[in-house]
């Protein structure tokens, strides 16, 4: 049976709480909760994980693997600094799907470059939660396809 | 009952028979046809539209207000040299979502920067003719919601 | 007697339904019809062209050198993008006047750079209509002087 | 009554002078007369101030919230470096015409960035004494719109 | 029998009577009679295009594969602009020749950069109507070679 | 009564030992002893933490937003590279003073640029410990104001 | 007895009057009132000088030298564009304070530019008034320390 | 008797299951059993630390001073991202040598800028597991010289 | 009787044995074996020089003058770095054609730019030997003409 | 009688007083000396202006049409900031030779542009009071040559 | 038997008496006396080569292909400006490993970037007279490995 | 007896007979003539160097140390391209005056950078032969002074 890690990036632990005019009211545990009923229903498993240290996703995707067949990742803020995160999932070999909550090409100039994009299979922006569950939905094709 | 606009950009007339390795084997029919069916089942009209002409697509989007809910486009090379078109987003105010078969973050540098994106509602990129089925996923949440 | 060629660029057909915070109410007829008005007066003739499509502009203004004495010409978002109606405007040698309804400096860093300004005989840009009127009596002053 | 500051910048007092290719033949009074007939006809005060210091620009601009209704101003070449005049404008909150004899856009890559077009309502240039014409009779029908 | 497509971008329409201290005083018609005597003499056949519009000039690109075996294509002013051409070209993989009456590089910086020439399989540019037949001879060569 | 939280960035903890030309001779506890006698002075709390981590920073500042009033924050080099920390600031909204012992203008291109600064209520850096001090100051004057 | 010169760059003495929601509403007189109580409670002499004219400011600077211990400056537009400040300050070696009343960095691009800052001692940007108090605070504590 | 100490920074834990081309197929376990070799033979003491945390990395070198008398790192990922790796290396003042497996100049532009190199005493990049064993060696004559 | 220079840059001596997917396989002796061949039919002297010593073409530019019509040169890597052979070329004032075995657009960023060709008369690149007999042939035309 | 002006910029007047590792120790009363005594010797007429009045510098050049055959001129601090100061000299076009104390291009990075020098008969820097005196001699070598 | 080309460039006849701080004290003859030691040890030919004639090393290299092993190159100054000498080292494909005495990353910025590293197979800086030996151990290790 | 040392660069053997307009008239012969007697008249010997080589003239730097108290250099096209040469004045540290017979500075933009320049004593540029003669006159001061 296919396994899919779920990676949240920094401050998305606050979600539901800050800005919601960019980010919406959906918490963390709001948006695992639809993410787990899509992959229920497409019959794969999932498992969760959230961290604010660059080291820990870097550690996370690293031991991934051997136990999963894709990643979800919201970088965040890491989306544009992290070569670490980068070279992790170059180096797993693990096909990785990059969403975002916002349409990140209509924020600050930095938000405008991806140093995990040129690495991920695709990336989705712009759609709140819907990024995450089209992700989702994209990742599971791209197992069963 | 809402009513989709697909418009296909440049040179993707020629899919299926062009760089395979990049854009993949469907025809636009076979893509027009998949989304047919997503729209269908979804209770959603949809119209397609493919020009090679960047005047044309502006004449497109500027004549949509009256019937059309949403707009998915795929740019192509008009998404990196076009203001005329994003202007013509911008216009209408019509929610537009923005897709590419290829992950354009993986290829030429001047393939990274979209005039379309700041004013698109979301853009999904790198998953072949998934990511017009995703994309029209997407619109038809957004109608919806 | 002298004729003026009035040539409007890229989604100003959709003037005076679009964005109205930044271009305003009046429509491309309510402009046009001012600058009638004030071309009968000065016993100028004037034509008038609209096109959402960069070639058509282009065939347009090499079509010009037989009949036209002078430009107006309101390049929209082809100012940033076009050098091909640049080398139209410089191929025929007609004096040619730009103007904008926009403050086009007040806006996104794209639209600073005109590739039409180096060969247009002057620039005009932010007074909403009357920077077609203020442009239309520059260049029948051009004209007659 | 209404009354405009006409403000002209660094060397306009050699004007008429000096590179007569670039500038013409009219000496500043020339301009000014044709100012205040334009200026009586149209029942607007109009006052003249030439300078070629900055500090005195941005002395007056800070002077003449109380008494002027308008700024018709020629930087010159304060237009490229002076954040000062810039800062001037924008505090005094008057609306305020940019103009220059020369089309700045064809001449040296440095006279292509305005410091105060982004602080300005609109922007002429290009039209010689007809530039400072057109600008006041923008900012004449600014005044009375 | 070989067939060689002919293609010319914006504005060479005006030849022989625009800038002629640029690009000379012949007129498309003499150059295409130039070229077809060249093909004749090689025993190829040839067929000429021009046109002002980016998307013409795409579709024809598009539709070339069934019936030529090389393209000679001026780009003119999209050379530097238009990615819909490039695109267009690396779809079809049709040996392509890049060819400029003038010697681009001793113009405008702008001028300096063609998004063609990476897609093209050689390049001659400052010539005037020698560059179309030294680059028809490459063609020949290449069909031939 | 109110609580200020004191965060330290990397390298920090090394304060007195290193580089003491730039940083000066004052250990991070000598540091803190002074700041905790001017927040006692004048009624305000405050916690001190130190990190070399950029996650815990984040976390620290996530963690912030039922606790404190205000927060006072050296991020060292974070300063220059995280956006991950800019984002915890902007996310949970507590008015943020940015300090630097040293003046950072004064040294190495890179330092010039803060991504913590857009974000911050204000930034002093130049004066030694005096910056802590100042910096203080600064956030008890913004809470009781 | 020590005394500080105070220099206020150019449009403050528009202060209270213009843009208050970025600059705040006291006036030029009520910020001196202010550093007038601190320097006196402090035992310091301080003298106050504004000017919009670069000019001015460099001879004050260049005057300094014999009467002054030290500088609190806030260049306003001139830390931006004036090398001449930064020269003077430079050559008079009296220990200067650079202040803002705004956060500059929140602000336009060329805003983030301080040409003074690389000669100044520190630097405190965005706490309005509070600006100008811990920039002479400091300049207090440096003459004594 | 000397102490070395040798940081292998983020993903390095992978080596020899990841990206064979790049970086071969020894493991970190083989590359530390050379370096202990080579450190035995020349009769001085040598500890590993592998960390993908940034700030385990700062800590690490920050604590240092005490008990080592040259670091030999492989900054990985973090060479082209961490200024606090930078300052912690400056900070301690320890001579540190920055080695690299692979050729970082042939590979992605972002590569070939190292924060590192600047306060580092050399650079040896390119010879796969030879970079640390030369590395090494190079340190061992530092300390010995 | 005319007399054409070929001038081949650094490294060309090594051609037919280096690099054969860029070059092809022919030798300088047989570049040059084709283009006596071209010369002799054409009735124009020709003389060949090779030099991997930017000052020996330099040389060879300069006393040219007396002996040569015209020069026929691939500047190879010196295209792109020096200013002498430009200088020389435009001291000399003999018409020059700018030739290249490969497509350099199509290769590494620095190759794009030429500091020869914005003083040669034309440039060809991409060819192979084509390139070289293209050129001659422009350059009999050019003499002839 | 030929007569020269000696303009001295920004901050000269404190010349011997500043910075003299880089200015040196002569004041500017010595420096006038010696070119008074060089002028005086080539029965040349000399006048010496110094302001840091960018706007000083530029009334005086406009009114130095009538007086002088030649302008000497250290713009210091200008050099890198005054389009106005160059508009002047380009306005009366009297030869003007620009001279610096220090070697400029040794100093910071923004000491290396001159807006002065594309408008300056020639630009001697570097040799402390000798760039005077031969900036001097080179000016009269002009006015007799 | 293997042999090893050492090619030392430009200004490096000087070692020994030029810079001492920078370079260090050891003459050339010192350092090819410890580089002949060294091969001798190893069972290695070597062949020792200094110029500062870009155009000689371009000679040196082309002809290594019969008769070296591989190459160890100081490339020196033209480290930054010689594209001959990298279009050299790949038209051989000879392993080549390139050598500094310095930290070219400490120094002026222009030495940060090496048009050699691309094309070589590693690169040591730093070191002094180590960066040679450590080089040419790695050479030995390449050759025998 | 002091003795200096004349470096004229690329292409001044062809001084007076290229490019009139920029260089002037008068040939090598001529200005070295002009040289010596300068030089005789002070008491100064001089030698004349010209090569178009790099090489050469980093060879005769280095060899000049013994022989030479001060070095006047032309670099011509090297100025803006050559390392080597500036390594070679940096490492003989003799006093070195660089001239240009024209303003550079008026000329195309990469002129306007020299390497020389920042390890030069002084520059002079502009004055034709007089650039040397005062280049000349400036270097005897030197030694004398």
């Amino acid at each position: 049976m296919s396994k899919v890690l779920v990676i949240h990036g920094p401050n998305l632990n606050l979600l539901g709480t800050r800005e919601e005019d960019i980010y919406g009211t959906a918490t963390l545990d709001d948006i695992n909760g639809q993410l787990k009923t899509l992959a229920d229903n497409a019959g794969v498993e999932i498992e969760f994980f959230q961290s604010n240290h660059e080291g820990e996703i870097v550690d996370k995707i690293g031991a991934a693997k051997e136990n999963f067949s894709a990643i979800l990742i919201n970088p965040a803020a890491y989306t544009h600094t992290s070569v670490a995160i980068r070279d992790a999932i170059a180096a797993v070999q693990i096909p990785t799907i990059e969403v975002h909550l916002s349409n990140v090409y209509a924020r600050e100039e930095f938000r405008h470059t991806s140093l995990i994009a040129p690495v991920a299979h695709g990336q989705i922006s712009g759609f709140g939660v819907d990024s995450y569950l089209l992700g989702l939905q994209a990742t599971i094709n791209l197992i069963k396809g």
